[in-house]
């Protein structure tokens, strides 16, 4: 077996029995029942995941931010320049990006990790250089990575949160940088999902209608190209063509992301995804290991189209909807003391009976 | 003049010159323009608040639970018995309940304060007793306070905000408790709004569907009774319609929170407010004080029916929509780590020129 195999092999479904008995718990808490909305779901969702009621406190927080370029980028579907990437992973190492301030704020640590930047990184603390490629192919005219990249890409996720958990870590945030990858996460999503490319493809962090409708054409023939169709005999739910499809549309934070959750899950650690990218990500993620479905946490829901259609195929609900589109983690880092509440509550509230309120009648 | 008067008189209009800098100091953060979303116009609305730019960290934050008990309650609004109010005091003091567990995740202090509930509570560190009635009357039968006593708990109102503030608190968040509070909003927000009973009355904390027939037309009577509709020559615009509504459709707590809200806006301190009763209360204090708008920020956005109504008529934007419906403050309390991560974007993120970050094309 291979590292890769290994992990997906040591993933368990989330555990029905402790999250049955966090259901329970809810219910006898000195509150309506149902009265806190979704936050209850996210309680029963980490009993599950860790495998026991009251889950742990999803604290301290690790937010990764996996850096990687994309050749993509050639075909001018991002206003921004490529050197970008490289210029916000020196942003992240000097504390300046909003990534900083919101992981200062949930008192998150920050992990900058080189998957694949065009450019050679100084080294500095705080970077991992697990520098795969100069950035991707382009996906537009054959596949991105091979398959061999991709796989070296998610074996560097699993490790990097193998890494950070065995640190200390309670709960993972996913993070990413790279300038156009929000092209590869329209066309994963429309491998993964079904969806067509002018459903998913969206704005990215803004591009005018122009760019926009290229950008839905680049991702058309990305999967067009590379085979990514029901009609081409494309089968997501095969673990074979799962991978394929990763290396072929998506870029190496992307496989990265993908590990990184599926370290998690091994780990039986929750992992707060943040918008877009890591929701691509994850539809690889589940594609490679279904169970990983029940370790995350939809941090926010982004301003991008496709990023709707992730969560439903995840099957998971948002904590935040504000709009965001800016992807370092930031979604995910803001969702974090939402999720560390709901999980609070089921350490520190009263039930009726050992406070002594009277419940509802009937 | 009285000393609510001169609260009302102190609160100056958000500076619109603090805003104007605020917009354009996030256009120079490393971001794409707009990136954070619903965040940017908080950290604008907060430096309106504060009059500077950037605005002051929104740290400490103090909880006030304001508790009261409802003459309506006889009307069998609410399928919870009366004394779980007084029960629900205690599990605040005994730090028992999930507003407990939320302020100790948000590091925000609670005081809870017994401005009308119907029974002798003893004395209790960080309960403060400012009790003006034992409850209110029946809002169905005529007016629930008189004018004097909403004034009087305004007025407790403005001085726990000012207490708070003075030993150091740097943004409020409104609390309450008060079985059968929801039918007052309601007939509050019919006031205050013009909407019909029928859209704004909501289940509160869970009642079967002949109760919540039954709950619309005590909501109904109480406009009727008390000639608080636009036929009776009702305005609410006018300051002694406003006090008269408050007076005769309110709560003690509703009365407190707006006047909470009010002390707030004239320390220039911003006030995250909860749900639909502390929504039903701010559109009294705006109606007394419009300009205590641009001092408030919308915690969440409840499950009752009302509160979007609320919302649209005060002009803000709830931070989270997760289905809550509890009171104590529990909306506001997930809403300050985003407020307050807000406003350190402001403070820590660098510029494109500090960060030598180059900015996008066209």
């Amino acid at each position: 077996m291979t590292p890769l195999d290994e992990t997906i092999s040591a993933i368990r479904p989330a555990d029905q029995d402790a999250m049955a008995r966090a259901r329970e718990h809810q219910d006898r808490l000195t509150k309506p029942r149902g009265a806190l909305g979704a936050l209850e779901d996210v309680a029963v969702r980490l009993a599950g995941a860790a495998g026991v009621c009251p889950p742990p406190m999803p604290v301290p927080a690790a937010l990764a931010i996996f850096a990687a370029d994309h050749g993509v980028h050639a075909q001018g579907v991002s206003p921004w320049p490529q050197e970008v990437t490289t210029q916000m992973v020196a942003n992240f190492l000097a504390g300046g990006a909003v990534a900083n301030a919101f992981a200062a704020s949930a008192g998150a640590s920050v992990t900058v990790v080189d998957v694949g930047v065009a450019a050679d990184l100084p080294a500095a603390p705080g970077l991992r250089a697990h520098k795969i490629a100069y950035g991707t192919a382009d996906l537009s005219a054959g596949p991105a990575m091979t398959t061999e990249q991709a796989a070296a890409a998610l074996r560097v996720g699993v490790e990097v949160a193998g890494e950070l958990i065995e640190a200390g870590a309670r709960c993972l945030i996913t993070g990413d940088m790279g300038i156009a990858n929000t092209t590869a996460s329209a066309a994963l999503i429309c491998a993964y999902t079904g969806r067509d490319a002018a459903e998913v493809t969206g704005r990215g962090t803004g591009i005018d209608d122009a760019t926009h409708q290229h950008k839905i054409g680049i991702v058309r023939r990305a999967l067009e190209v590379n085979r990514l169709r029901a009609a081409d005999g494309f089968t997501p739910e095969r673990p074979e063509d799962a991978l394929r499809a990763l290396a072929a549309v998506g870029g190496l934070e992307h496989a990265a992301i993908a590990g990184f959750i599926l370290g998690a899950a091994a780990a039986r650690v929750p992992v707060i995804l943040d918008g877009v990218i890591a929701g691509s990500a994850a539809l690889a993620a589940v594609a490679l290991a279904p169970a990983v479905a029940g370790y995350c946490v939809a941090g926010h829901r982004s301003a991008e189209p496709g990023h709707a259609a992730t969560l439903d195929h995840l099957g998971l609900r948002p904590l935040v909807d504000l709009e965001l589109r800016l992807g370092e983690g930031t979604g995910g880092l803001l969702a974090h003391p939402i999720v560390s509440a709901a999980v609070r509550v089921m350490h520190e509230v009263a039930t009726f009976d050992s406070a002594g309120v009277t419940e509802k009648e009937g």
